[in-house]
């Protein structure tokens, strides 16, 4: 749940850290700043800011923001109608990400669980990212990410966004979040 | 034809303006900044220097850079072995960038043709991109594109890219260089 006035906070953030950034956006996007409240009520901890910059049937691309060690919980994109399952590349482009995806277990990952989710996460094979530095995750395989204490401007490259598809390891994870008037 | 030095010479311009730009790149990727010759022996008028981040059977993702005034010739992205041809959304970063594609056209376009290439460049509709601005090109669509005085920064996110299968209408062109020792 989001309430109106912190949606719009959280929008003018993500464009301030884009600015800071040097990456410039049109108006109509400004107001399309979308921020993934996620339903936990915690949207600085587990959140995200992103901005779509376009979304077709054949690909997609993305600029995710993220705040000082805000995470995105572990999901993966399973495959749909014949569609394998959305395959991502992550670009850092500025700050720190440490992504963690299926495979052997980082011995003493750097990302920090938030508390009371531990339960829902559960892969733990860690990838850091500093700029200019990518991962490219298969589809249908779990994954999460956590900005390091600067926050992280990440490019996403990817077949088709289905979000709503998106299956989250917390089932009290709903990716279309609810906007609530103050 | 490019001469390895000066192929050197402009990969490092290349990756002076994404630094100018704040565009990260790792060491691995600045020597694999391309240039696009074409073989028209003028790289700097008709040419292109891009870094390809990732090229899936699935989605593609570059940075093109462009010099000031250089222009990319006419060409268009056929269908090939089922795939209906590359689909790519031109978004500008920095700089202006005047793209030509099929449709009406535009009564005093601002790009100005390279001189003696006249008989190769046959749309005309124009489009304007400055900083934030973006432009999906449909697939089989023919489309040129060139620079202002600042030059300019172009990212491009497409389906897979095919480049040996593009059809230039300019036979001259060949799309991978040949690059020859000093």
């Amino acid at each position: 749940m989001l309430k109106r006035s912190e949606l719009k906070h959280l929008q003018q953030q993500g464009e301030r850290i884009l600015s800071q950034h040097g990456i410039a956006i049109t108006d109509a996007e400004r107001s399309n700043i979308e921020v993934a409240e996620l339903g936990l009520n915690e949207v600085q901890k587990q959140g995200l800011i992103l901005l779509t910059y376009i979304n077709t049937d054949r690909y997609c691309a993305k600029e995710l923001i993220l705040l000082p060690r805000q995470t995105c919980p572990e999901h993966k994109h399973p495959p749909v109608e014949g569609d394998p399952g959305k395959m991502e590349t992550f670009r850092c482009r500025s700050g720190q990400v440490y992504l963690y995806v299926e495979g052997e277990s980082t011995a003493a990952p750097v990302a920090r669980v938030p508390a009371g989710s531990e339960d829902y996460y559960t892969v733990f094979h860690e990838i850091q990212l500093g700029p200019g530095e990518q991962f490219t995750i298969p589809p249908n395989t779990l994954h999460w990410f956590q900005a390091g204490d600067e926050g992280a401007v990440v490019s996403e490259f990817s077949s088709t966004s289905r979000d709503e598809a998106d299956i989250f390891t917390d089932p009290r994870v709903e990716r279309i979040p609810q906007i609530v008037e103050d």
